[in-house]
């Protein structure tokens, strides 16, 4: 049944052409899916030497290991356990009883603040908080911890919640609450909007992320930005229940004279601006926050750093009152803005790291006009700048390589995040490489093929003289000679236009297909 | 011919598994379409106990009528004439004179602002606002009147406008822009904004469904509070020709004595708080809106109650002052809220019944904080709060099926939602069952198979046995012996393969096709 | 080998039919690529009477050419190398030098703040604003570089900034942060604030690109308005480095006596209006504006005439203070929306004339609004009444096609706008007819093969009646004539479902793949 037969192969056909980019999605997803190893070099020279060292390791792998070496590894390994996200750890965690998870979520939940999913540098911001103020730290903790049961009753992806994501807006609510509340500290009754509050988190985060995720974009810190101006505003300094602390709008010029300036709490205010991302003043608070950011992702911290820094300059150019500068106000929202893009949502280039400091000083600029427009309704600045700033960052498209940012999806930690892009930068590069290869090979098989079929012409040219001659001396078979002698040619003409013509059709089979 | 036949079936295999869905589509469509009988049963008790009554009439109707039965089966039908959306006379009204249809339209963008499609509960609003204040009441009308002309003249959906959706905000700036002049009544003058204002209400709509509709959200009043506020705040105060009253912020702490508390004027705040949704501050009119809600659909009145005493509750709460809780200042955001998210956009189940209150709830923290924010500019609060609340509550994402939000052209009155709810759920365990049903017939198939093929195998054994007892006794056709019991068996195989090859073939194409 | 023929017939009828979509699409792209004509006739006829002149260029074009046309056919050319968008020389400047080209996009930037994407335009801008202001004009001039000079490092798309796009809020941010400073004229320190500025514009501007995008909508002058509120909210009056112009929200009732009503200060204000759109208060600058809007598009320059009356009116209405509307702060945001509107991003009808005019006068409500609410943080009102009203019109959707919103990028100035809408408009109709053509074609064409296969059947039964006839004469043939009677039809029948049978399949496999 030839017919059959080739009914046959046509489906098969349709199949191999059209299945074809079935298969490289596959590849892809099984790329993605796989696990990268932890990048977490030697911290200390990583965050300076990190590209070249990355390089280094990479070379390095395929050849055998020296005794230096080999307690290098063990030494990444040892890292690994706690630094980074910590996956080990919360692999081992999934199978514990659910209050010890719950606390891990809450650790996490609190280092999350700063976009850091570790229980341990969590657990060292808690450390932090209680050098503070012992009642801040209580209303943070039961805000996590209400934010993260409301988000599990709210049946909220599980994942999420287990990397914190639920937690970070309700310890900023709870401690927040505590800090504005005119109350004095230990007036219990504060707990009853904290806890509201807190369980409104994960609505509002969830309903947010219904908006932002049209552009793939995270909430950051805006429901807590949403829920304590409610609380504040709501309530205001003139309430017998919960009266806040009186803010008003500037109205005279600030007494500033630059011989006054104290140069020792200018660079105190560095750590101190990085404590007030959880409200707090005290240097020491700061800088045990800048050790718990260390040990995740050293260029989280060194960003951390740097936007205090530039939020600090920013302050005396903009002719801040020097007591606001030394408070850490002109700091926090620098140093948030600044870790979200230099190399969380951005993998961390040069022009990306610059991209960071440029989003620090506008982050500075919209800090000082955001806190004067709330200042009018009795309201602090919260984390508005940040959420603004980055947000608008993040919104930009250029037509540039450089500046890649990642899916939400893959967004861990700088580190990792860097290890994603090169590697995709690798596979990028290696497809281009198979494609040119594979262009030559195509070339030099149109070449061969050139060759082959001129001999074979010439092969024929020379059969078909030496039937000349043939003829010359049979002059008898005349009547034959010219079909029997074109017979060759045109019947491989024939199967060649024949080919050519199935072919066609099963380019447009598969071409209407894909349509 | 058997190849063109052979093709042929290709073809029909071709169509047949792509076809499939194409069906299923056509199946769910015509599903969808179909008219949902009016679950308006006796409405006194259906708001408590919908849902068992809901099964037993669905348990009662294959059962013959009894006497009771028929009175009541009347009884329903004769509700069905004035309750819910007026189906029945809607379409009446269709084959009427444009003057008289206008009068349903104006009527029916009354009720509207409580999410209520009916043109006599329209009416009722209407006297309770005659009673209330002539001036108001013909503001109202006008606003109205002129919103629904100017959504004629815009070319706006006729089914919008016939369902009231471009009335109901101007009433509400018609209603409000009287309340809030300081002109006082009977300024005639005032007819001339309030009618640009009213005609500018389907532009802003339409503005608003644009990018609302993107998350398949409402615009419930956000065109009202954006015009009403211009018109406020373009004027202001200090104006010759349009005064509004004087707002102003609170500078100092109010004068609350909990002795001084009066609980009848509490208890009087819930109609109030009803009333206020039309800024009428008269407990009769609010009344006479709950007898308005009543009629159209119950579950809405009890949620109108239920979160107007919601709103006063959190004004104690809050610490508000009792002349603003009496006044139904608290109530009214807390209504539209409850009743939007308590049946009229999420499906009526428990869960959302207890979301609904936690709306309220938020409704109400944000109604006091939004005032404040406003009376800034000298504005009052409008429905703002109403607005943010019910949108962030409609955004919500969750991982249950307990919180079904219906898509927003389903969206009728809680009672026929529901009814949607419950035969789409019920459609889904049918399927579900069908779906086990198959996978359980073609277990048992495939067990038969493997019965009729081990009962044939046994055959073929014996067949050996006997014909090796044949080879026993007849020596002599030995040679040919083997091949011959080994034929059936390796032809049933070839088959076999060769099924199984074209099958393959099949879904390939099916795969293709599809992707 | 009938079978792989017919395989083959599938396969080029499964091209066929599919390939048809394709080949449209095709159609409509080349239709979309080719370039207008420039649609600029003698500008002081046209902007009055130009459908009429429009439509008698295309009827002249096919007669042969008098002197009279030809002169004026020349003076068309001419007037097409310096107005519209200057194509001409657009193109002559991309061979040029870069800091030549750079120029040319500053000038451009400049008159975009207008819709105006013309060089000359700008220069005669660029004159106005020093006529106005030298401090000011330097600014504005430095504003609009970096902008430019910041969108190239961003690598934004070159197109959009060689048409001036990523300058014109530049200019703005640089002349309104000169005007506003308090500081006085040449405190050189200004310019640092306005270089970072206008550097931040593209980024503001790609962000806010982002977000309007999903609705087909520009950003107009929103990096402009944020980036100045934010740099006069951070600083403030009350500021040491940068203090702005002193604000305040009116607290009194203005004294207005409709006796000292100055007429002729009144219709000074419809010019003053349009300079205030680069704030300048001088009413030559103004009408250098006007000129300088009539050389590029004279249906702009209406637009923006009659905005500013609208403005003034408006004004009037709502009980401004005289000065005010003499400074023209009534007029420049209903110039720019009624421009907007009017031709520029919806094709310009009568329905839409109304809309622009209807979109003034909610501009001059919306404009008083917003700097009522801006005063209160010091700020003025800038564009946002603007920006808020235009983009409000262009979201909405109506049934009708007199209402036609341009796809974005297609967007040039209101004549070319035009132009494109009647070609459009043409081709839909040539389509139509073409269609309708068809139809009738088909029709006639079913009536013929009716006609025919009559005649066939007339012809068949006189066959059978002479048959008879034989019959009649030779009576042994008997047996014989009833299927030979019958074959004739049986057979066509025969052939007609077998047709109908492959047509089916060949409308299935269609359907399925299209699905």
């Amino acid at each position: 049944m030839p017919g059959s037969h080739c009914t046959k192969d046509i489906q098969r056909n349709i199949s191999c052409s059209t299945s074809h980019p079935l298969t490289q999605k596959t590849h892809t997803t099984t790329f993605t899916l796989q696990e990268f190893q932890p990048l977490m070099a030697n911290p200390v020279q990583q965050s300076e030497h990190e590209k070249s060292q990355g390089e280094k390791t990479d070379a390095r792998t395929p050849a055998g290991p020296t005794n230096l070496q080999k307690t290098r590894a063990c030494l990444l390994k040892g890292l690994s356990y706690f630094s980074g996200d910590m996956p080990v750890f919360g692999k081992w965690m999934e199978k514990q009883f659910l209050l010890l998870q719950l606390l891990d979520w809450v650790l996490r939940g609190a280092a999350q603040v700063m976009f850091v999913n570790n229980p341990l540098s969590g657990l060292i911001i808690f450390g932090g908080l209680i050098l503070q103020n012992y009642w801040w730290a209580l209303n943070g903790f039961v805000g996590t911890l209400f934010a993260t049961i409301s988000a599990l009753i709210l049946q909220q992806n599980r994942g999420a919640i287990a990397a914190g994501l639920y937690g970070y807006n309700g310890i900023l609510v709870g401690l927040l609450m505590a800090v504005f509340s005119n109350a004095g500290d230990w007036y219990w009754w504060l707990l009853l909007p904290n806890i509201f509050m807190s369980m409104m988190c994960p609505i509002v985060s969830s309903a947010l992320a219904s908006i932002n995720s049209r552009w793939d974009l995270p909430v950051f810190t805006l429901p807590f930005n949403i829920l304590v101006c409610l609380h504040m505003v709501a309530t205001g300094h003139y309430n017998h229940h919960f009266p806040q602390v009186l803010i008003q709008p500037r109205s005279e010029l600030p007494n500033i004279t630059w011989a006054d300036i104290d140069v020792a709490k200018l660079f105190r205010s560095v750590p101190v601006g990085i404590g007030q991302v959880y409200g707090c003043d005290n240097p020491w608070t700061g800088g045990i926050f800048i050790i718990a950011l260390f040990i995740s992702s050293p260029i989280t911290c060194i960003h951390a750093v740097l936007g205090s820094a530039v939020g600090m300059v920013s302050g005396l150019a903009l002719a801040a009152p020097f007591e606001s500068i030394y408070f850490g106000l002109w700091g926090y929202n620098c140093v948030l803005a600044c870790i979200a893009i230099g190399g969380m949502f951005y993998a961390l280039t040069w022009q990306v790291h610059l991209l960071a400091i440029t989003c620090a000083f506008f982050c500075a600029y919209l800090g000082s006009a955001i806190a004067n427009v709330m200042s009018t309704f009795g309201l602090p600045a919260c984390t508005w700048p940040f959420c603004l700033s980055a947000l608008t960052f993040l919104l930009i498209t250029a037509e540039t390589k450089k500046i890649f940012k990642l899916p939400l999806a893959k967004v861990t930690y700088p580190e990792k995040n860097l290890g994603f892009f090169w590697k995709l930068k690798k596979q990028e590069k290696m497809e281009k490489r198979e494609k040119e290869r594979k262009e030559k090979e195509e070339q030099q098989k149109a070449i061969e093929e050139n060759l082959r079929l001129n001999e074979k012409e010439q092969l024929r040219l020379e059969l078909e003289r030496m039937e000349e001659g043939k003829t010359a001396s049979d002059e008898s078979k005349e009547q034959n000679e010219d079909t029997h002698t074109e017979d060759p040619g045109s019947e491989v003409g024939q199967q060649g236009t024949e080919e050519e013509d199935t072919n066609n059709n099963l380019i447009e089979v598969t071409v209407t297909d894909s349509v």
